[in-house]
């Protein structure tokens, strides 16, 4: 008789984003002649660039020749891409990592969600609320958490509230944790981290012996160039902090599917007898016996990403959807609503109407304005009461969603 | 104070593959004029088949265009897959599954490493010995085992001797045992299981109320049409059987990267308080969470192996690399060798010479005849006595590794 995992039953609800998928298509069957625009899961729109299309082209062409086929990828990934990494992404601005402290993955999400398996189940780890849903749902499977209460919290996590008061960074906490994740540009309030607030918490990981689990996958979006893009930008923390970057919403891999995870060799975590041990080593074997790499066409293709061409092209779409960013900020706010983010991050984080929650806002801007939207309740308990929008569409479809929206809510 | 995740360090050794390909580094440099012949690790050697590469350049093509861009992809695979894997793989041998009892991911060994996440930590799991160390490992890291005794035992699991007396295809045990790891054609032993042998395994798994964990991913180099391929080929494994088969071995795919696993929604577990819950639901719900899917070109490419161009090239490529099977097997047979597997599967597994042990006779093949083999230590204390020898490579490597191996263990 074969016991389940009791702890995939703690799990709140249906993953956020198939229950929204399930209602929008639940609307547009019932309503065949909508035109929906989705502003909803943070998914890219425009086509893979030239120079990636032509590098993976190049790679495709090579693996169908003796000469050129690949086998199994190197475990951490290809030199090719990894130094291209450490080249482009981390000696520009100061930062020295070994090309063996990188980690090359299929998603941010994977390594967000899978990184917990190295720590102990015992382990107390901190959240900002709203968040992510992938940190907080990994470790419930996982057995680290209680019940889930009535409000929508496990137990044994600590929940750090983001909110308005706090401009949505929130402080280190005076209580005991283990491991912190945080996520700047964030998913979903838009919020970015100044480098004194990084160094707080570098310095608070640091007393209190904690590890940071940094999840950087949205830094292309940030425009100030005084604003840190890597947690490793703030002294000490190659010695507390683990990092993650993707090429989804940097160069539109949401479905090319490349990303990897720094693991320097200065961060530790301690056994049940005390000693001390540095995390690589238990993420390289976590990596070794789980995972098989990372295709190699898609290896070129991130590679590509790095090049002249390719910074220029993926930084055009980037700012591409930051100008979308700026019409919902601007055009939301001239309409009266309250909004946040949506400056260095893809993300609005927007209020909604007085007296509806986020997810009755969200069904009546489906059903009024046939908007998709995230409600920010999907987010964790201090998420309710907004919703969240997204930047990746075309103009003229966020330029329609504001006019709908107008239309919709008029004040 | 990170604790870590102490069940790591229960772990016997680095994981078998990066160990072998540490020592064979350590000859390379030391040597650098042997000209080494790797018949180790399973790793592919001929080129991607032309209907692939023409399918993976017309994908990479399509994303770079605004109508054909492709975001993130379906949780369980784009439906073209699939419908091509139940037209492909099973509807031709009468089984007839849903499509969303498919999930497709980036790796059998991935998912044959993470399945065991959905079942509890007490259930006590099954394999043979020999074994493909995944199996084992995961558990391992899961906390599901106990330490390992001097012999390279894991205290919980119950080891199956897969030996010469019974030609490698261990009987179901008699004592209790929830989750039962199968793997035929075997890696490493290269034994397959007959109809009556598996037919044995269902009877027992829905007799004890087991769930069989059925790797088929050697599925394609069965020659004899009347041996099964899948384990649904047995009435009655719907309801007790999961099941993982890849492209890495099929097509080529090591470093391309496709596979996919069978959730039949019969196959249930039961929680702490006595329910009885479809695996399925939660097999989902950790996919939902902790992937994000197989880039849009890797499944084209996968879709074009089932076409009748892609069934050709692949199949053609299966039968060079069993051509090199029947070479080593009677090669080394002919020079005194006892020898096994390499009819319907790509792997010789050989006895070592007496006197001798599986990584001694590694270290003595790598020295004497500069060839990489795989001690069948490494795979399990019953493997203690072979080298499990890999089918992966040109005639002319074969050939030569052959005179090579025949020269330095003339008996």
């Amino acid at each position: 008789m074969a016991r389940i995992n009791d702890h995939y039953r703690k799990l709140a609800a249906g993953y956020l984003f198939p229950e929204i998928g399930r209602r929008v298509k639940a609307f547009a069957d019932s309503h065949p002649d909508a035109k929906i625009i989705r502003l909803g899961i943070g998914d890219v729109t425009l086509p893979i660039v030239p120079a990636v299309v032509d590098a993976m082209r190049r790679a495709v062409e090579e693996i169908g020749t003796p000469e050129g086929m690949k086998g199994y990828a190197p475990d951490q990934g290809y030199e090719f891409l990894l130094d291209a990494i450490l080249a482009d992404d981390y000696a520009p601005r100061g930062i020295t990592l070994a090309r063996d402290e990188l980690f090359v993955s299929d998603g941010s999400k994977q390594d967000s969600g899978n990184i917990q398996e190295i720590f102990g189940v015992e382990c107390r780890i901190a959240v900002a609320d709203p968040v992510y849903p992938v940190y907080v749902d990994t470790n419930v499977m996982a057995g680290r958490t209680g019940a889930v209460d009535a409000r929508g919290y496990y137990g044994g996590i600590l929940y750090l509230p983001a909110t308005e008061a706090n401009g949505f960074v929130p402080d280190p906490p005076a209580e005991r944790v283990d491991v912190a994740y945080l996520c700047f540009p964030n998913n979903p309030t838009g919020a970015v981290a100044t480098r004194e607030q990084l160094a707080r918490w570098v310095a608070w990981a640091l007393a209190n012996d904690a590890v940071l689990i940094f999840d950087a996958a949205y830094d292309a979006y940030i425009k100030d160039p005084a604003l840190p893009r890597s947690i490793y930008e703030i002294d000490g923390a190659t010695r507390c902090a683990i990092e993650m970057r993707s090429y989804s919403k940097r160069a539109g891999f949401t479905g090319v599917r490349c990303a990897y995870t720094v693991v320097p060799k200065a961060v530790t975590g301690v056994t049940a007898s005390g000693e001390r041990v540095p995390l690589h080593g238990l993420w390289a074997r976590r990596m070794s016996t789980k995972f098989n790499g990372v295709p190699y066409v898609i290896q070129r293709a991130a590679e590509a990403v790095h090049s002249p061409d390719g910074k220029k092209q993926t930084g055009e779409q980037v700012a591409y959807y930051m100008e979308n960013a700026r019409r919902l900020r601007e055009g939301l706010g001239a309409a009266g609503f309250r909004v946040f983010g949506g400056v260095h991050a893809p993300y609005i984080w927007m209020r909604v109407p007085d007296g509806m929650t986020s997810w009755s806002f969200f069904d009546a801007l489906l059903d009024r304005a046939n908007v998709v939207g995230t409600p920010g309740a999907g987010f964790g308990p201090a998420g309710e009461g907004y919703l969240r929008l997204s930047a990746f569409n075309s103009h003229a479809n966020v330029d329609e969603a504001l006019a709908r929206i107008r239309r919709a809510f008029a004040r």
